[in-house]
Order: structure tokens, then sequence, then C-alpha cells
């Protein structure tokens, strides 16, 4: 990793909060509980925006948050927030939005049989910290919030980071109504008969925040392989995808020369490990994948005619990503020529990377340095609701490690002492912003 | 083309049988006849071994042959006689099996939308040229038989060349009988719905030939580019077929940063490229190919822990084939080793290499020569009927040009005037075995 560091805090740098009974926080208990809304028999999760098991999590959580003293509210889009009211002084994040809550969680719906923390975690320790606050340090001068996200992942409807999309008024229902499910069901139907949508009673999702605080687990393996507890994210990286089909002509396997093949596959092969070689060159923290190929007719015994594969290019520089792009196309274009080969390719996202608010990041180093957790900065790779923030409000991101670096998957884990210090620099960053000068 | 000759025929060597009125033969006719069973609206042909399609043809050629002339005869395996009596006197082919028939013929199965041509011109050509020669030159020396094989594609069942197996007696039913087609019936059963097997009241399929002559279309493109009429098979191809297998992990193709990846699917790509470079490099007549692949689990953003591809390598010598196969193995070896990967390789289909008869061949070469045919040698690089002969008795084959190489498919074409080029190599190849002194 040429672009973090990692830090083993001294400690001494200066004073935090004393958090009493922070151990008795029930983090593990409350995310297990959670993870029955969607279970399956396997220990993985299925909550898909709107559905059963999402609808009934949802509403157990506002039912969570009343019993904890954080007024639940729904907004339109099924967002939930569970607030601490303030005695409305401003602390000085968000200069110019004093007014506005500073807002911590994550999103609530899962992949097709995810895991326990992806999401979840930062809901849960988003209750848990103001229910936590409030009981140990009363009323905050600012107001907290902690939302509970619809959706992020994109897994019910072709459209992912709905939840904050609507939030920050990037995006609309007009937007997405049409879209439909594996099912048939419109994105229309599908919110109106979870009881939200503009018919509903609730509150339109638009608002104005003065900070967007996620806790997430890293679904990679940088910080347990390094040996750190945090990772303050740096930059969300921005991603290409594409699709890049190969054009040869299907012949028989036994009875055409090697010479006179236009073999799709061949060409394609000689693509893919130009990916690897042009990524790897490139130095990290770019990253280029290709995960999907087919070959047609794909039969042993005759040519490809067609080869068709994906191609996911990430880094936290737009330039990076665009130069890396222009070097792998010129290089299939090179391999195309040479063996005689049609090449076509359509790009089918392109996500700009964010940078991550400076002053909170800072705030967050800060506090692992007093905390003395070990903490390292790094890009995300993966994308998250912060990314939708950002550019609405100082946002940032605080990592924990995944075991292995296993996600989207029931084998998904967090150590309980990782979850706990991570719980710990929310805490201290939201007393802070809350209760701080 | 490098271990090939080809040949414009000085047309002065030796004279052969003038061939009358050749011309008026219903080739085309008899081609377009016979498509008519198992015929689909796009112009293809299916006849599986012993569907419906398929009894209606043999049966439907049988009462031509009798038309013709040509006592027809089923045996227990559905493969069907034409004979035309000689007197008993032998011709010098087949020496020491002088009492035995020469019998030319090809298969009338096909692939599931197949084309007109791939085995049909042989049966069709072999009735046309007993009926000729039948009729013009009267009861010949030696009897001569033409065969209508009853499989030879392996679409039906996972078992290819019953007919010649059968007939040769390299493979009887009890090696084929619990075999099961795609809807579960058994080859015991679909043989015996058919009315043949061991039940009916056919002879067995063993025989004794003093020869064996196959006329086929090329499926390829060598002598349609080189500009020949006539090919001479020199040499069945044989071939290796092989599944490999590549392991890796499966990771999040944002949070893995390149260096750690075991990507399975880079490694395959790079393995595929090797069986190019390495079949370009070992040179012709040897071809490689990789038809299939699949990568696990086959998404976009996740590196992928699986990936499965099928290799087929050819050559028309043993050697050269296991030669090219182990340095695959140590390149693949070495790439696994570089990337960390699993690699595991099963091979599924070994067939050794069959030269063709040379005194037929060099027969075939002759009348080439008289009759102004410009012809070349080259070896076959898709498996035939001919291959199952060879061991048992003399055996050759004749090519004809396959437009575009394309075979295996309803495009499948041959000019009429190719059609009867081979047609007439093969008339005078009869005429010599069968009238010849």
């Amino acid at each position: 990793m040429n672009d973090v560091e990692g830090h083993t805090s001294s400690g001494t740098k200066r004073s935090t909060q004393p958090l009493p009974q922070l151990e008795q926080v029930e983090m593990k208990g409350m995310l297990e509980w959670l993870s029955a809304y969607g279970a399956d028999a396997q220990g993985g999760v299925t909550r898909l925006l709107y559905d059963q098991a999402w609808c009934e999590a949802q509403h157990a959580l506002a039912a969570k948050m009343q019993e904890k003293g954080l007024a639940p509210e729904f907004d339109q889009s099924g967002n939930l927030y569970g607030t601490l009211h303030g005695r409305g002084m401003g602390s000085e994040v968000g200069k110019g939005m004093e007014e506005a809550p500073i807002v911590t969680g994550s999103h609530i719906d899962t992949v097709v049989h995810g895991g326990k923390y992806d999401g979840a975690y930062g809901v849960v320790a988003g209750v848990l910290a103001l229910e936590y606050l409030k009981k140990n340090f009363g009323v905050p001068k600012r107001t907290l919030q902690v939302v509970s996200l619809c959706e992020e992942e994109g897994s019910r409807f072709p459209f992912a980071y709905w939840g904050s999309r609507s939030i920050t008024g990037v995006s609309g229902l007009e937007e997405v109504q049409y879209l439909k499910d594996q099912e048939g069901i419109t994105f229309a139907q599908a919110i109106h008969d979870a009881g939200f949508g503009p018919d509903s009673s609730y509150r339109t999702a638009s608002q104005t925040y003065g900070a967007f605080i996620e806790l997430h687990i890293e679904q990679g393996q940088v910080l347990e392989r390094l040996g750190h507890s945090i990772g303050i994210v740096s930059n969300i990286a921005g991603q290409k995808r594409f699709s890049i089909t190969v054009s040869g002509v299907a012949n028989h396997a036994g009875t055409t020369p090697m010479a006179w093949r236009k073999d799709a596959l061949a060409g394609a092969a000689e693509m893919i490990t130009a990916v690897r070689n042009i990524a790897l060159e490139a130095g990290e923290p770019l990253v280029a994948t290709v995960g999907r190929i087919t070959a047609d007719p794909g039969v042993g015994n005759v040519v490809a005619s067609r080869a068709e594969f994906s191609l996911d290019i990430r880094h936290i520089r737009q330039e990076s990503i665009d130069g890396c792009w222009h070097n792998m196309l010129q290089e299939f274009s090179r391999i195309a020529a040479e063996q005689q080969l049609g090449l076509n390719w359509e790009e089918h996202l392109s996500v700009i990377p964010i940078p991550m608010n400076e002053q909170i990041t800072s705030d967050i180093r800060d506090i692992c340095e007093v905390e003395q957790l070990s903490y390292m900065h790094l890009p995300s790779g993966a994308g998250h609701d912060s990314q939708i923030f950002q550019p609405a409000c100082p946002t940032a991101m605080i990592f924990v490690p995944s075991q292995d670096g296993i996600s989207h998957n029931p084998l998904e884990y967090t150590a309980e002492e990782d979850l706990m210090k991570g719980f710990r620099v929310l805490v201290q960053l939201l007393y802070k912003y809350g209760y701080g000068s």
C-alpha cells in the first residue's frame, strides 16, 4: 500500500472525553437482534429494499429508537431517523449549517445472502452511540441524529444508493419509479406496498445535514493484514465499469490451421492478461478486475466466434482511472488488430472519486491518537453512502477490520473488540461535535 | 500448410475408365431428397441415432437401394448395406481378403441443426456410384458395397462412431446399452424401439471388409483457399481433450490490492494465451483450441475464485500431441505457481492418429492425375469413421471443398461441380477395384 500511512498512536496529544461503562454497550447483541430480520438457515441475511424482512427490520428499529428516547421518524423514501435534539448551539462542523444536525448511520438493506455487519454495524452503532451519549451526557448542544438508510446495495432494483441519493436530493422518485425488480414489480408499486412514497404521511426525504459520519466494516483485508484497528478513509475510489466484446469467426477446432483462425477467446485471454499487467504496473491503489467472461458458442471443439468480458477499474484519482482505461483500450486495439478480431466496448458505470472531509478526518485521527488506537489512512475501493453525502455536507468514514476481508457473504465477521474500538471513535467524535464548544 | 503438397495434375500418367453420361447422375437431387428427413425451417437437418427422422431416412434409403438394384440389408446396429454382388474374383486390394467386399459410404446421422452434406454426401455418392457402375459396366468381378453407417457424431448418446465401431467389432451393445440420452432414454431402449438390436431379425454388425473408402466434405477451408478440387487424406489427426481448472480466492474487486489477489480468471487467461503461442510455435498441422471457459462466481466486481476451460490438441503424430501437452502443462504450472493459484486437469479423450492406406491413397492420386483434377494431400483434423476402419482393413478418404469451411451448420455447402469431381474419383476407384484386373 503506497498511499496510506499506518500509525501506532503515541497517546499523548490531547485529552478526549472519558467514556464511563462503554464496555457495557450491547453492540454484538443488537447486531444479532437485527440480523434475525431476513435471516436464512446458513447464517446469511437477505433484506432487500421494501421487502417484508426489510419492513419488519426498519419498523423494529423505529421501536428500538423510541425505547431509547431517540424520537424516530420516517421519510417518504423509508429512511429512518432517530434524533437526539440539541439546544440549538452550533459546533464548528459544517460552517453556515450550524442548525443542521450532525448525522451518523449507514444502510439497512443487504445483498442477497449477505452478512450481519455490512451497513447494519453503522446503523446499530449510531443508535447505541446516541443512547450512550444521552444517558451519560444529557441533552447535547447541537442536534445529533442517526439514520438507517433505506437502500445502498442495488440488490432489488437496478439502482444503488437510493437512501442517500433521495436525502441529498440527487435523485427523486421520478427517476426510479418505473424500474422493475426480478419479479416485474415496479419501484413505485414496491414503495407504495411498503407504506412509503408520496401518498404516505411522511415528510419528503430531502434534508440539510451539518455533517455525515459513517462507521463501516472495511470489506477488505488491509487493516487486518497490516494490524491496525481503525481505518480513516481518505478517499472513496472512483470507478468505471465496462463490457468488452471481442468478435471472431467460429471454426472447426480440427480443420482450421492456427494461422487462419480468428479466435475471439484467444484474443480476450490476451486482453485479460493485459488488464492485469497494466494494473500491476500502474501500482496501488489502482485495481482492475475481470470477473466475468463468456465465450460463444462455448464448445470445446469449436473456435469461439465471440467472447465478452467485464472490466472494473478503480482509483482515488480520476486521471488515473482514465489513463489506465486509455492504456488498456490501446492494448485491446493492438491485440484485436494483430489477431484480426473485432472489438467493441460499452461503459456501464462511471463514478468519480470522492475525497473525505479533511477536518473530520483530522478529528478522527486525533481521537485515535489520544485513545491509543492503532490506525491508518486508507482509500475505500468499495462504494459507500458517504460518497453521495460528501458533495452535500462534510462527510467522513471510519473503518474497522473485516476478518479475511470477507464481505457480502454469511461468513462476514468482525471481532467484538474491533467493533467496540470503532464505536469508541464514533462516540468521541459525536461528543466533540454535539457537546464540545 | 507445411506438410501437404498441392498438385495441378499433368493428366498424362495413364488412362482411367471413360465414364459415359456421368453428368446425368442426380447427385444434388438425391442429397436434397435425403435432407428432407429431419429438415427444419432454417434449412438445417437433425437426424439423431434411432430417432424418427433417422428411422425414416434409413428405411427410405433401403427402398432407394432396392429400386436401384443394390440388395439392401440392415444389421443389428441399424447400419444399412447396399450390395452389388461380384463374380467372386478378387482385385489386389486387401490381400488375403479377396472375397471380402470393397466398401464405400459414410454416416447417416447428423449433429443437432446440422447441414446436408456431412456424412450424407458419402452415403448418397456410394449409392449413386454403385448404381452407375452396375448400369454402365454390369456385374463386377469383386463385390462392391455401400454402407449407410448408423452413427458417427455422438449427438444423441455420449458415444461416437457407433456404426463403424460395431462393424469392426471394436465395440458391442454391452458397452453402450446403459448410456442415456438427454431425455433419460437408454441406448438399449432406443435401439429396440427403432427395431434393431439383438432381438431383431437382422444379422450381427461385425463383418470383414476388403477395403473402406470414404468420400466426405472437408469441413475446413484448406482446399478452397488453396484452390484444389480433391483432398487426399494422408492421416486422420489424433487428439487429446482436457478440462483445466484454475483455483484462486474470491475477493472484492474494490478492496483487494492487485498484489494480494489470487485471481483464477487472470491465471486462466494467461494459460489460454500460452496455448495459442505454443501451438503457433509448434507449427502446422498442430492445432490447439480453447473453446469453452467459465469463471466463478462470474460477477464483474468480484475476483474469480475458479476458472475452468477446455483444451483440444490435435496432430497427425502422437509424439507431437504429447510434446505439445507437456509444454502447455509446464507453462500452466509455471503460471499457477507465479500467481499462487491451484491447478487441476482432467483428460477426457485420447484418440491416436491414424495414417490412411498407402496403396489406395496412391491409386486416388493416379486417378486425379489422369482425370486432370487439381488435388492435394492433407491431414484430416476432424475425426471420421475411416479412423475406426483403418486398423481393420485398408482405408482411405477423399475430401471435396467446403464453402468457407463451414460445417455442422445449416450453411454447410459444397458446389455441385465439386461434389461431382469427388464422385468421379470414387467411381474410378471402385471401377478399378471392382472391375479391374
